[in-house]
């Protein structure tokens, strides 16, 4: 049996004839555990029963709005839009972005040198990296985490450093605002070698909306150890029930030191379209950019000519307030299932996400799980039996370090048209037959 | 005045009121001369006069066909494909490359494991490099090259090694082919830590389409020391005069240390879509997958749909052959405006560049060449010259250690339309005034 990720690859199995012959690929891949078998391969909807509904994957069941998709075909029909753009990204979707942030932000951005487009936030955020990380940089990003910033940050030489989100289980009913970071926590993780801070807001699984204080407490540290801040807020459009979304780059004496990541793909359900940008200080953004055009070169032009027209017109449309409400009602659905069922979840504040605390699912002994599952957490286990038995799949989310929190939830996304959310609903009411009796 | 990359962009020029504050960039930016001032920024449509004829990038001023774009529209109008793609690439697409591949290198490729749907040519080689580099690894390439290859081999690690292109000056008239490797010279650059060579073939921007000799020539060294090869070929539909393109992965032996890298943008005029491809085995394919998939996560989607289709069809609606007709007279009309000249040139037998020898151009003493030119070589000064006196703009070409050879050429493109072409000859009629009497 093939032992390491390098032999799995180059084919011990007997697929290769010559295995001396191979050349070895970068240690890095095996540092980012980019060649782990992670949560999508394993949750995959060609390993699950083929009417599972797939509540796994962040991407919407539904469309960009018509009158954007409109903007992309206007592009095409050009010829320059079929052409290189700019590194930086098309002057009207940077002027655009401007309008869109210079009053959220307080101030007025610069479009050739505080404003990136990136292709994907995904890709924006690695260029920070790229830019940035020396080896053995230190980065502290809070657990749970979104998956690639592991990689990416390793991948670049630096050394991920976790900080976890404390959930009060002490509590029968929780919201995402009952994850809480431990300051002094967070205060011994930074050493000399700390160089960057990720912070998700909202956070992504947990869909916690950082609040004013707490980021302040983040600016503190920030400033007193001249950190490099990373403020993922690809989530913004997303906060529910009034609560507020304060921009981190806000915070007094922050801006200079934060880059703030967004996405068209989350604004506009259009997350194939891979257009995403970063907004930060002179200081951030030309190395990023340095990075970001050895990279990718630039960000696909058709694409960016429709996010250009989403960013322009989504407040005269009302069409984020109009999603907001949609969200809304979607989250509700999910929840008022769960309330039934009497089973404990976090109450998202904002993204489309909701963790289930699966503790209380139990399931036969002996059930047959495959491989894939079976050296994993319990998490990988209570969501593969919920996939195979109720039909309706969620995936296990990255903890590296603090497992035991991840292990008792999984994450349900609600980016799915209200018919997919109540059937799933009628379906997930079949937990009933599996939670273990109180 | 700053003098490090770092104070230029950290202000010291007074940009930055705390300078004590800011967060050092990664010295990486330096190694890869990521922030020295490239030709791209020189030679900008913003600094020269606004009537001048681009020839400088290659980018064409014509769109892709219709009935490709017709197919991005239909995507756009589905659901899925407003959506994530698989980090793979999408199965159409994947499908249509392998119909159209298999054939031209004589195998069954694998579309699981075979074939990589990248987010541009230029992102596909990042990849390769973050799966392959480690520290220190050298990474030999053909000078003059394009000049991406060096950050990205840089940012990872790796360390460019370069084996010159000699161009025989002694000929009146030189084609492409008169560009020519030194065998010992190549065989001398490799070292114990060498890892990789860099074949591009159509040369971009010598025009040199390698001979199966030479390509014979570089897999036995490939061969003895254990070398992955990258084989860039995104020119590969544009080999003028029937010469023959011969992929080096077809070569004995050669498909299993060989990654060949295609590009949507090139074959159907579409360099604004990002969107490319990477044929290889699965050792190099399935660690390139894991490498691009945390930098960009997938590719897309609208556009690779687009793709898909042109793959399809484009030997059924006759599109590569008419295509290259077009090129050809496109060629043709630079080619005579030179022979008219009596100017120097390098006839192209692919690509969509022509060189051409500046050596005989001359300007006064005391011409005044703005600041970014006046300390590089020769080329940079002649191109400034002729675009501001001719109207026409060209690019130096990127030699990072024989200087000496890139010095004598500028390089024209020809990817415009008819008229363009045939104004731009027009205009450089007029190097008659500015070429040295012999």
């Amino acid at each position: 049996m093939p032992s390491t990720p390098q032999e799995k690859i180059n084919g011990v199995n007997g697929t290769h004839k010559d295995r001396s012959n191979l050349i070895p690929f970068s240690s890095r891949l095996k540092e980012g555990r980019a060649l782990a078998q992670d949560v999508w391969s394993i949750f995959n909807a060609a390993n699950l029963p083929s009417d599972c509904i797939n509540l796994g994957q962040g991407y919407m069941n539904f469309s960009p709005p018509q009158w954007i998709k409109d903007a992309a075909e206007e592009a095409l029909a050009t010829v320059a839009a079929n052409h290189y753009s700019h590194p930086r990204g098309r002057p009207r979707l940077r002027q655009a972005l401007k309008n869109f942030y210079d009053p959220q932000f307080g101030r007025e951005l610069d479009i050739e040198s505080e404003i990136l487009v990136t292709s994907g936030a995904n890709e924006g955020q690695y260029s920070v990296f790229v830019a940035f990380l020396e080896q053995g940089d230190e980065v502290i990003m809070f657990e749970p985490f979104f998956d690639q910033y592991l990689p990416s940050v390793t991948f670049n030489g630096g050394v991920p450093v976790y900080v976890p989100l404390h959930p009060d289980m002490t509590k029968p009913k929780i919201t995402s605002d009952d994850w809480k970071i431990d300051f002094d926590e967070l205060r011994r993780a930074v050493t000399p070698r700390t160089k960057m801070i990720i912070i998700n807001t909202p956070h992504n699984p947990v869909g916690k909306v950082f609040t004013r204080q707490e980021l302040e407490g983040i600016a503190a540290i920030a400033e007193e150890f001249n950190l490099l801040v990373m403020c993922d807020e690809v989530y913004e459009t997303l906060v529910f029930d009034g609560k507020e979304h304060v921009r981190f780059a806000t915070l007094p004496g922050m801006f200079d030191r934060t880059v703030t990541v967004g996405s068209a793909g989350k604004i506009f359900a259009a997350t194939g379209w891979r257009v995403g940008w970063l907004i930060g200080p002179k200081s951030i953004i030309q190395p990023t950019l340095a990075a970001t055009t050895r990279i990718v070169f630039c960000t696909n032009s058709p694409l960016q000519e429709a996010a250009a027209a989403g960013v322009e017109e989504a407040h005269k449309r009302g069409f984020l307030q109009t999603q907001l409400r949609e969200y809304s009602e979607r989250r509700d659905i999910l929840v008022k299932c769960f309330d039934e069922l009497g089973l404990r979840y976090t109450l998202p504040e904002g993204t489309y996400f909701i963790l289930l605390d699966i503790s209380s699912i139990t399931w036969p002994d002996d059930y047959p799980f495959p491989e894939s599952v079976k050296g994993r957490g319990r998490d990988f286990r209570a969501c593969w039996y919920i996939a195979m038995e109720i039909g309706v799949s969620s995936i296990p989310f990255y903890c590296e370090e603090h497992v035991g929190i991840g292990e008792s939830f999984a994450r349900f996304a609600f980016c799915k048209d209200i018919d997919t959310l109540k059937q799933a609903a009628e379906r997930l009411r079949g937990l009933r037959r599996v939670v273990a009796q109180k």
